[in-house]
């Protein structure tokens, strides 16, 4: 069964899920195992360690969820807070309003710092809750480090450096779903409490993963948090990793192979070649963008995202046809505006394991599809700024050379 | 990657995951695609519509999460029960024991009837803790319908009888995990409030689906309940369902392709039909073991679970070196006994799609096992036992004839 | 195994083998089959009768063999004509040379047409050696109808116009193995005798069947042909026809489903729909070539080729290199310059199930090749032209408007 | 697409297409790939090279066409002989019928031994005709290994033995389909000249290769030999080799893959361990048979096949019932009786990658089917006989021990 069929495969462009390599379809393309044979703790444990690889953390625990972004959140949130806590948090894109949205449903006290969409994290107005906060009654920071429907990225590292600044001990909770394994993320060095993805992001995967990690200070938090928590909580996995049989109840085996051929995918293309291609991408639609004459929905070029480019319509567009016509005519998958910027932005995903040529296909296939809403496109334009750039940025592929 | 192969097909007879059919492998074998497409409702609609089939409910709405059995236990509990409600719920093995401890941790006011492990719910002590409770206390009756980890199916619809017989309110909430779509489950002639199940059981689906279904009077009940959730929320995707876009958050495609073609194997060989294949099968192996001289963990033969049988051992044998020698030998995958029947119990999982001569080999296994361990069977003799019952009782294979 | 991984799909646009459509990839997903059993005739006989609809034949017998077009070639020939032979054939590329070289290894009496490059079959030369031809010494005229190495697309209709026009009785053999299914053929209408193609061409399956399709004068012709032949045998398989068993000797079940599933999507977006869509892709590739400032192999537009663009290269620059470039920075895929024109021209495939932008991301990538191997392009220049016929003649995806 | 579904797995017993591990369908799980890339001739050479382990040879050229076993009889003869010369052929089933039937049609004058169907080779007979050859007019003793009809084994050693002791430089063409890789074959150590084996047996791969060992003097041979031949032609293969671009024509990558992962299963299990678990399923199917009551096919004991069991039955039943019924109420698929044997035999393949339980799973299904069709067999007691054999001879498997 599948419904509305086109010719020839589908570019997938919205910012997840995203294309699953070959290596990872044929991972778990196979039957169910027994988990709690003697065979499966090798696999669980071999991933459960490597993909904190991806986090740029040593110190911290992981936990994979069989579950999606949204469950770990949940699991962010309730491992390491009571409820009543104070946490500050930015609303500056759906998904970071939605994160709020479920952290007032879990009772916490939630002091929201709206922020523009289509800018960063206010930081200012961190520093000023911070500094009045002399009883230490912020418990956390939650922050996304990239804002899906926006193309924002927050600068982590300044966040950190801004509650050291203050001495502030409030944790901090990043939701990296559309940047980690992508967008450079730090955990250690910028002493991330918990952070959190997705595996139908950077890791080419299925959705059904939620992944955790969490560093020795939230999993001390978590000792004392009294959120209720049940399917979610941290204690259970780490009782089963300790009696090493690694799973409170049943997970996916079929997304853990796929997860260990993502993860060895990555690291044979290099985590910071892997980065450094997203870069590329990100760059070329930029200057796609630039070259059609629109404008990003990202206000700053500080903020730009290197997994998914916002993109303005003029006024009497509605960014929705593109998004339609883009899927009814070329079969192409963009994202559409959401919420406050419905109609007024359609987004470019380019993340997880997509190239250049990928890219221009998708490009070119934008182009056309203004010019067939009415906007008054040269066809190529966009291409060609982007081509200029990636002609000269990308380089030969490592196993090939 | 894969670790410790062995030569052929492993024998997969725990009771979950279960084997996956071909055609359903194929249904996943696929890349990812936009939940968001006009295109992915028509398949939404579609499962989430035909999976009450196998409840057989036509009155309830189905809720399916990314997620697990566990998950889905937090669903049913958190939509319908408020923290400090009275349950009266079940012990009477691992899982109904890990159910409890899940109502517990959500501050439920667990009455907590404990059986015999091998016996079936007290109904008795449900009737008196019913007939002392004209105040209507006990908001929820919470029961598995077939405890996993002893081979005992309880009589939900003398549940239902019982209830009525006191005209009481409570909520019935039952667990379908290891039954729904293989033992005989009729969520709407026996007034089961909310019923749910585990895509890796019957349906032979991987592992990432936990699947609710909540009839009028659960949904009612949600709307007053105070427990505290967000990914769980019935709420968030009745809305969705409202706008037709399905899905709160991003489901895995892969799994609804899957579920839709395990659907379509279900309806083809009639649900009826697929019930009567796990009777056959559960009373072939509990021939087995009478032949082989050994006892069920199951008490009374009206306990009898259909789709897993707890085979008890002699005292001198210990129950996990009969789980690890399949394993290691046969590439044989058995159930070990849990927590009180650690060591003593083995269990065979029969359930999903398995046919006669898969089952007859594992009994081969079995036995041969057995005589590894130094029980002294006599080959054959199960099977013999085993395939005198199914020779008389398999029908033609209905599309063959 | 997989080896020189890069990030993303590879774009594959040499012409053959092709892109496989995921449903077809489901399709071979599985396990092996009892051919010989009671099922296996229905999905044998809807293939065997379905694929002649793509040959545009109803009067016709198909045989498909576990090989691949070469093998198809040795069927053509052994079962209709016998050592000594005299065969018209020409020779204009590197595949009708083979072909040329096969039959003269197979002992028949080959009057070669030779052919500049990059031109159609030499008809002039047809029209004279058969006008001389009182005595019928000719026994075929064979003829590639899409010559893969230039580009060249041969008007058959006008072979057969020739033949006719001298009511000269030679079988007319024709090679489609790059055209069949993408490039409209009329094997009916055109009265081809022996029309052939392989399973990894415009069927978008991989290599391992040769389908040969034989016009009643073909059958006759094979009753008595004197060639050697047992596996490529007509009669064995006619045989077997009779019998409803289908096949003498073991066929391939993975690629007879695969098979199937490609028939369906061609039916499904309707064969005339892809021999234009092919035209589409084709005539902005050529566009593109020429905005590069580059000529095509291809000497006149009459036999410009839907499926396959032969660019020359100007002398200074090695065709070989565009190809190792691309393959080794963009992970493109293109074909070489064969034999006569090698180092001369580099190949671009455009058949099977591709669509616009695929097409549209290859070229940019022709595009960036271009510029590394130091040929001076405007980067974009090719792809717009390309997408400005595009953007016009792409309809809307018939099964989403 | 699939016709006539059962329930569970189906139990393929046919004496091949074999059972297809699923290390082996992961590794065909793929799209197309250009054959011509840089990154190809290395998958090539591996499996090239390695493929010959299995015929345990070091001396011999091995070629993989994308063809069947009949395809590889056809190379083996046409590539080492030339019309009329003469050939000692031994017709003792329908394998060795058919293949004799193709050396008739392929122009050599075959010196026919007609054995009994269930009797090896007569090696009087090959002795008295080479006692009498001082010519050396014979040019090749062409015998199949294993014929799979009657589940008889020839003595190649023996052979070769007999050849060497009249210093007869007659060619020796071994036919090793249903052999090769399952039972000991010393290409060699025998000096077997030619040796064939198909893609879909004791490798488990699907149809489409025919794998062709030759030895020098084979080779030496081909370039004498007249036989017009292109397809199977190994001299082109020959040439592509030194090239090292490996293939004349288009292989199929899938097979490819899908073969170097089956070879990694094989020597991961070690080739003596196949071969000793050949003999262990053998030996108990055959007392399997024993305990049934009924003969063998095969007259004596040293002509016992390990990869397939034909089973002659009573004369009141046909064995095509049993055939159907297997199949219709078991889901079991068995071979029928060919030819001479029709009606009067059904075989049990078991060879490729099977283990113990598949097989005792489908001896009980013949039980039960033996018991429907009205032979008075005891249930469960060719299982006991096998089962007591196998719990004896099956030792641990290596990687779980």
């Amino acid at each position: 069964m599948e419904y509305y069929p086109g010719p020839g495969r589908n570019h997938l462009f919205v910012p997840g899920p995203t294309n699953i390599p070959e290596k990872v379809q044929q991972a778990f393309n196979r039957g169910n195992e027994d988990h709690r044979s003697p065979a499966f703790p090798k696999l669980s444990k071999s991933v459960i360690d490597d993909v904190k690889r991806i986090f740029k953390t040593r110190t911290s625990t992981s936990f994979i969820f069989p579950s999606t972004g949204t469950g770990a959140w949940e699991s962010a949130l309730t491992n390491t807070l009571s409820p009543g806590d104070r946490i500050i948090s930015f609303r500056l894109g759906q998904f970071s309003l939605l994160w709020i949205d479920q952290m007032q449903r879990l009772n916490f006290n939630v002091d929201v710092v709206d922020c523009e969409w289509g800018a960063g994290a206010d930081l200012g107005a961190l520093k000023s809750k911070l500094a009045s906060d002399n009883s230490h009654s912020i418990k956390a920071v939650c922050i996304v480090h990239n804002e899906t429907s926006t193309g924002v990225t927050n600068d982590i590292s300044a966040v950190r450096a801004i509650l050291d600044s203050y001495c502030h001990p409030a944790l901090l909770l990043v939701d990296g779903v559309s940047s980690i394994g992508a967008i450079d993320f730090r955990m250690d060095e910028w002493k991330v409490d918990v952070a959190l993805t997705g595996s139908q992001k950077a890791l080419g995967l299925p959705t059904g993963l939620g992944i955790v990690c969490a560093n020795p200070k939230a999993l001390e938090a978590a000792k004392t948090s009294k959120s209720v928590r049940v399917f979610f909580d941290w204690a259970d996995y780490q009782k089963f990793y300790k009696m090493g049989s690694y799973w409170p109840y049943t997970p996916s085996s079929q997304l853990l192979y796929a997860l260990r051929a993502a993860l060895d995918l990555i690291f044979e293309e290099g985590l910071e070649n892997v980065i450094k291609r997203h870069n590329r991408l990100g760059q070329a639609t930029r200057l796609a963008v630039e070259a059609w004459g629109l404008k990003l929905c990202t206000i700053k070029p500080e903020w730009n995202s290197d997994t998914v480019t916002a993109v303005l319509v003029p006024p009497h567009i509605n960014s929705g046809d593109i998004v339609k016509v883009a899927w009814k005519k070329y079969n192409l998958s963009l994202g559409v505006g959401l919420n406050k910027v419905a109609g007024k932005v359609f987004r470019i995903g380019h993340l997880g394991f997509v190239n250049e040529l990928q890219l221009l296909g998708a490009l070119a296939g934008v182009e056309m599809t203004l010019k067939d809403v009415g906007y008054p496109v040269r066809l190529g334009s966009g291409v060609a700024a982007a081509a200029t750039h990636l002609q000269k940025s990308t380089p030969l592929i490592a196993s090939r050379i």
